[in-house]
């Protein structure tokens, strides 16, 4: 390996690079994540509140893990009682929860969207209402299907099952949601998965459908993240943080550069926009290891709301919110306040889009930004300077300056909000 | 685990899939597949002419995967040329070779698109060229570094290191190609990498960056196919193919099914589009291995166009055809007479818009079409049908139908082409 061949020289523009004489021995910043750690923890154990726990004003919805037995006797019974009511002239029926937004409401003290509990009747003897009820009919017949088989498809296996009813994806994939809302579980017991996108590499081990896998013995590509939820488990790590990684380019860089044994980390991407399977990987890190997260995104308004679905969940499902969602992730950065901090020269920053600043300026709107005062000063600032930044955009100072410097420095000053 | 539950009930509809009466025991599925593995071993080894082979009435340009002191020397040299040149008056200008449509060609012989020789001056002293020789340099420099460091960096990484220059990344990326041509090296001896996307999962075991990883025990999700083949080594398999698969859900299907330990294969997916890293990952397991690979695609113009890119290589990057293809992929399945012959309902079969009769049409123009009389018959049949389909399919005979049912036959018959 190149690294064997010691053709490494002294980098010329070595001690030059802005900042790297702010930086304290390793050990000094080790305790600095030691007591980050430890403080995480214990709070999140205290902090782990539900909806049970609040006296909200009304009744909500909430969906739960459930064993492929349990989703199988749900789906009998649901039956027996349409079945009753047929035999009992009341005649052929689903209670549909809504999901309309309308239905939604955003909860600052759990810091995440939930459901409202707003119902509506599916009669089959209507005929606005027959496909969607016979659709609702074949869905649950399919799971159960799959709960006897023990079995994981995706949501295109289960369109293709029955096209000519489904006609569409589109359709298929609504009533999948509806059918989660109904039987009170998590789309994951249904054994319906969606495509995995995700990686993951550092201090952790965990066991994927039975095999033990080591992930700092990944190499550089990383362990693919299982589509699967209920068949990982096992979780150890010494690690002290996690490292949540908006894009592709900066989780290779600190794979290769191995950050995860300078600093013990765990290190996970969705690449780009998160998935179902890398939300349910990470809230399973978070909850089960009892890390604090730290998120390293672009600076602009796309890199905060991608930090918000992990956080407080997309409002698509936000029925699945308690499952999906991972709360208290801290935004390292890249944030607005680095652009000048770092010195990013200013052919390296991108003017914002019409649509960028529109956007960056409904999210000041939103109660997930709002509650945190950080948030909103940097949000406010990007939104004022009109500019945004790369997480690449450190290259400027060499290929390495992320992983050797600006993250190190980050990590000594608990420079996250 | 699901499995352990004994949950599994006798599939009522089990003896009524299309078929399944046809499947021979394993036992003699596994001796085909043998036969065909042996076969398919012993003439690889014969077949395996490379341009120097061939008595071409012209000279053709092909890179190959250079060391990092090899490429390093390769620059100090090309510079010292230059210094050369200036001081001797001749002034400042790069030779690069012609990447454009005109300067590439064909070869069934090699079953690739090659290029040819013609190049063109990139002189300093020029207003139309300046720019671009300015950054050809620049781009030299910091692969220079690279070399020195011993790290990869992706192509974004290298954009922003001098975005002034640059401008935009389309025109970085274009100089990066012309370098290759230039040095005579393929873009991964220049330690510039593209992002992963593709994973592998079954009877394989080799090292990623000094790791040793064995793919039957990467559960579901699979190995995340490394950046990086340069640190890829040490391949070892027991497996008799390798399965080449378009789409994630198929490969999710086999993947939990763990459909390499009933027939011993190799399962590989790009996620659709094939990436670099994934087409690298499968030349060096067929060459290496010496093992037959088969292909299963969706049954549209798309489908075969994938497979094209695995096997003869993209327009883009012909200069690399000879380290980026993989010669003799055989086209196993979904084609378009299977559509037929496996019964797959009406409203299981889209029809193909206009598009796609067009890229079908010029499909059939092509030479690495037109050299397998098979692949010709089966897509004027789509053409004339009007028709295709995906995969998946095949989920409407059920959802295991792929891996109990459809790809055994295929195996059993050698219905591959």
């Amino acid at each position: 390996m190149a690294d064997n061949k010691k053709r490494r020289r002294k980098d010329p523009a070595g001690d030059e690079l802005p900042f790297k004489n702010k930086l304290k021995p390793d050990s000094a910043i080790m305790e600095t994540l030691k007591q980050f750690s430890a403080s995480s923890s214990s709070s999140s154990v205290s902090q782990t509140l539900t909806l049970q726990d609040l006296s909200l004003p009304f009744r909500c919805r909430e969906v739960a893990d459930l064993s492929l037995s349990s989703v199988q006797s749900n789906i009998e019974s649901l039956i027996l009682r349409i079945a009753h009511s047929i035999l009992s002239g009341h005649g052929f029926s689903f209670d549909v929860p809504s999901r309309s937004a309308a239905n939604q409401l955003y909860v600052p003290e759990l810091d995440r969207i939930v459901l409202k509990d707003k119902s509506s009747l599916r009669p089959f003897a209507n005929i606005s209402t027959v496909r969607k009820s016979a659709i609702t009919a074949r869905i649950l017949q399919l799971i159960h299907q799959l709960c006897i088989k023990g079995i994981h498809v995706t949501k295109r296996d289960l369109f293709y099952t029955d096209v000519k009813l489904f006609q569409d994806q589109i359709q298929s994939d609504a009533v999948l949601d509806d059918v989660s809302c109904m039987l009170g579980c998590t789309r994951s017991s249904l054994n319906v998965v969606a495509a995995e996108k995700g990686v993951v590499v550092g201090r952790l081990i965990f066991s994927d459908n039975g095999d033990m896998i080591d992930c700092t013995k990944m190499g550089m590509g990383g362990k693919a993240i299982p589509p699967n939820i209920d068949r990982v488990g096992d979780m150890q790590s010494d690690a002290l943080f996690i490292l949540l990684v908006e894009k592709d380019a900066a989780y290779m860089r600190l794979a290769e550069d191995r950050f995860y044994n300078r600093f013990p980390c765990i290190i996970v991407t969705a690449k780009g926009q998160p998935d179902v399977s890398t939300r349910l990987f990470l809230r399973k890190m978070k909850t089960e290891l009892k890390l604090p997260v730290l998120a390293l995104v672009d600076s602009d308004p796309y890199g905060l709301k991608i930090l918000s679905v992990y956080g407080c969940g997309s409002k698509n499902m936000s029925y699945d919110s308690a499952n999906l969602t991972t709360p208290d992730i801290k935004w390292l950065g890249v944030r607005p306040s680095d652009l000048d901090k770092y010195k990013i020269p200013e052919q390296c920053r991108l003017p914002m889009t019409e649509q960028d600043i529109k956007t960056g300026k409904d999210l000041l709107e939103e109660d997930f930004v709002k509650k945190n005062p950080g948030w909103v000063e940097e949000l406010t600032l990007m939104v004022k300077t009109k500019q945004k930044a790369e997480i690449q955009a450190l290259s400027t100072f060499g290929f390495q300056y992320l992983s050797e410097v600006y993250l190190p420095l980050k990590l000594q000053q608990k420079d996250w909000l």
